[in-house]
């Protein structure tokens, strides 16, 4: 009934197969520098141990992420056993941390050196350690003894990016606290470091405002689909355990509707025939009491949010509804405006100013730098818009001195039938004409899932493992025509997370996991 | 970031709040022949009652229906709780079932008469009284008091169609047992009445034979991936119950490279400059060895099985393998036969004799008809080439006086970006220019899902709720382009789905449901 080629089945079933011992066929991403050894140390579930060392040795974050890597590094492997020959014990992993900052920012170094004859892992902050761990926790199989195997390996590792985003939607579908959970565990083990948060959108508005509690009590789909305070905080914490940051989006002035159910008069009405309509269009900048709530609102988040930088968005403003309302065209002629991407400058220039004063950076999406708004120089310019013009815009972006952020070739909320991760493997974010000076710009990219059509029914086998090729690129200096190596790859990948309890679906046809998911 | 019509948000707002109570909003598939009056019925959860009534009162099936069907009722609401008055209290629903027989068959009667104002549900056969009772339990919600309740409603309510099937493929990706028994209630909640088990295929072969033990040894996956004659008979009894015949496929000759592992000889050797490659093709009808499998595992099947039907494939044989053989060509000489598709026509001719004898019907995909091979007069031509040279095939078959079932627009493996379950539901098997006998001979469809990228990390949320937009075309009257009133209730479908334990994903852009799926 179905044309299947059998040469992929049968690499598929290689992959399955292959023997671990000599290959680095379990990792993924593939850690830069690295070297595999002949010999095999076995590891012994009950006398195995981390021995934290170093300034950051004594870290919280450091203390439970070897509590959860001494669970995953004993859970049954995602290959099959096979024979292999034990050269030596292995009884611990000293895993020394130079600093004890905890900070996490946009340049955390998350490098780390791990050499598994050495019985040793070494990164500079604790967030390097937790990359380090993952590899460590990736190399360990069993083999046809039962015994827990770990190669001798080596690697001197630095991802290629200090972005390694993953963008969420909770506006168009709510996803549940579990499932964001559960993602930013998937997140961890495939090394992406920063969740894009984008909370509110036209559709619901789920953020309970501590100075604003209406918003989301009328804007929330209803109350069973919001985010407490508390809920909030522990996202953050989570992921901040996990190395990964949060950066919440709070999109304006488009994209606002169902903030306008429980905020008067901030946004503007829309008139035909000299009438309001009843509907309503963007934010409406020309009001003192919109910028006093807009002081009042991003404070809040300034202060909920710890990360340095807010995603501003600024994307996709329409100025049907300002051109329509009377209040605005007498407002445009008094400041001489002649045109309303006047208007919508006007409105950036002072939101940028407003949350540069309450001591923030931003990310914007790329509208904000086409239309020529004045920027922070630090400011990360977020490049969304498909077909091929993404390159051109990344070297416009960085020609102009400013950070960038690739999105563009990375929706996976755009599903389509059979095997779809090559195409994102394979898009480079340095693959515009640039100076080194302006790939160095280039900070990293984005993984986005628009939730028009995902929730917490589909999100994660939707997710994952497609997300994987893009953190795998964030991440390695490899190869971007080797899809041989990286298919195998990916497949033992996606059966370590179901073993991980990910449920993350098929990625390249026919196969099977030595352990499936099962409810 | 994305452009969505509010038009379709609020459409779906207004489906999530509807009053259910004023209208058909939760019913999915739409019984036929039913009005709806403007009492409102309450029902309590401790006192309600089924009274089991008639020759098949007795029913194991009913009775362990019933059952069921008296937690589904009492369940959380799938719409949110609104406003509405008591006209009284329904203390029972009187269930009469006039035949005791249990057999389940093509033409087993599914027909039901419900009238909640007479607490009466009454239908011909248990199975009929199992669609009745489903019925019965979506009219059920919640109002704003708390109270379950029900409107005044009566239907008398016949299929449009014998066959409603669904077909899974465990041979590309294996289902563990869960996911089907999952799946099975949620074919059982939109009517569906058969589920065709491809069960192998080339990839893998995880039916465990009685008489040929190493064809699921050699040729499963591994010996976590296969299905026990325990577990094949668990799902055909959760089956029965739940009035869904199981049609179980042995595609041959082709589609079985996995069977050539455990049975020596079956499959073709293929040449190449004289010599065997190593690779093999179809099964070789030319010897003597092959007919005594077949004849003793299709006898197995037959006693394994105890559906009337069996699919036996018959589609996509390549003679490539066969022309390469010098066994073959001699073979072929001394019969004096010219092609290729003589020796196809061969084993079909000879496999479907066999199958006669041992008392089964037959389905068969299309090509088997369209080779003009001779078959009995009751078999089921399964039309599945895609395109719009449906209507034609169809024609055809039905012109020669076969019976027929359509799949061609209906392969749910087959992803898109967005809203695609419309283009399932406006496929009409009907739409053909046939007359009135050849109508008739248009037993039903199935949807198809092959698994190349299914297994059961992602198989609920992909199949559901797309699957019961293929549900309702096969059992109701409803009209094609009334899309609105589909999309209102394929909502609420999709939340009960949610509210007993299937992960129904988002079928047609942001929504919510008032109880969301949790893991």
């Amino acid at each position: 009934m179905f044309s299947y080629s059998i040469l992929l089945i049968a690499a598929l079933c290689g992959a399955a197969t292959s023997d671990p011992s000599t290959s680095t066929d379990l990792l993924w991403p593939l850690p830069n520098g690295n070297t595999v050894g002949s010999d095999m140390y076995s590891l012994d579930s009950k006398t195995f141990m981390f021995v934290p060392a170093g300034k950051g040795g004594s870290s919280d974050v450091l203390k439970e992420a070897l509590e959860r890597y001494m669970k995953l590094i004993f859970l049954p492997s995602p290959v099959p056993a096979l024979a292999s020959s034990i050269t030596a014990p292995m009884d611990k992993l000293t895993v020394t941390v130079d600093s004890s900052d905890e900070t996490l920012a946009l340049n955390t170094d998350n490098s780390y050196m791990l050499d598994t004859s050495m019985s040793m892992l070494s990164a500079k902050t604790v967030y390097g350690a937790l990359k380090g761990l993952e590899t460590f926790s990736q190399l360990v199989s069993t083999n046809s003894m039962g015994q827990f195997q770990v190669p001798s390996f080596k690697a001197n590792d630095v991802p290629s990016f200090l972005y390694r985003g993953f963008m969420i939607d909770t506006s168009r579908h709510f996803l549940e606290m579990k499932t964001i959970m559960d993602h930013l565990d998937a997140m961890a083990y495939s090394k992406f470091n920063v969740l894009h948060w984008h909370i509110v959108d036209d559709q619901s508005f789920p953020y309970t405002s501590i100075a604003f509690p209406a918003m989301s009590v009328k804007g929330a789909y209803d109350q069973n689909h919001i985010y407490s305070q508390d809920d909030i905080a522990q996202v953050i914490k989570y992921a901040k355990y996990r190395g990964i940051r949060v950066v919440v989006e709070f999109d304006t002035p488009g994209h606002t509707q169902s903030w306008g159910k429980g905020i008067p008069n901030l946004l503007t009405p829309c008139y035909a025939n000299d009438k309001p309509t009843g509907t309503y269009g963007p934010i409406n900048p020309t009001l003192d009491s919109t910028w006093t709530f807009l002081h009042t609102f991003f404070t809040e988040i300034a202060r909920v949010f710890p990360d340095s930088y807010i995603h501003l968005g600024g994307d996709e403003v329409s100025f049907l509804c300002w051109e329509s309302n009377p209040d605005i065209q007498k407002w445009m002629k008094m400041m001489n405006y002649t045109n309303y991407a006047q208007l919508e400058q006007y409105y950036e220039t002072k939101l940028l100013e407003l949350v540069k004063t309450i001591g923030k950076q931003y990310v914007v999406w790329q509208e904000i730098f086409d239309n020529k708004l004045e920027v922070l120089p630090d400011t990360v310019i977020h490049v969304w818009k498909g077909g091929d013009n993404w390159p051109k815009e990344v070297y416009n972006i960085t020609k102009a001195g400013l950070k960038t952020l690739l999105s563009s070739c990375w929706y996976l909320n755009y599903i389509s039938y059979g095997e779809d991760w090559p195409k994102y493997y394979q898009c480079d974010p340095l693959a515009f004409n640039g100076t080194a000076e302006q790939q160095a710009l280039v900070v990293g990219g984005e993984a986005c899932i628009w939730a028009e059509y995902v929730d917490s029914t589909n999100f994660l086998p939707r997710t994952w493992p497609r997300a994987g090729a893009i953190a795998e690129r964030l991440w390695s200096k490899t190869d971007f025509s080797d899809l041989h190596s990286a298919t195998t790859r990916l497949h033992n990948h996606r059966c370590r997370l179901i073993v991980r309890g990910i449920p993350a679906q098929p990625p390249s046809g026919p196969s099977f996991c030595p352990h499936e998911w099962e409810e």
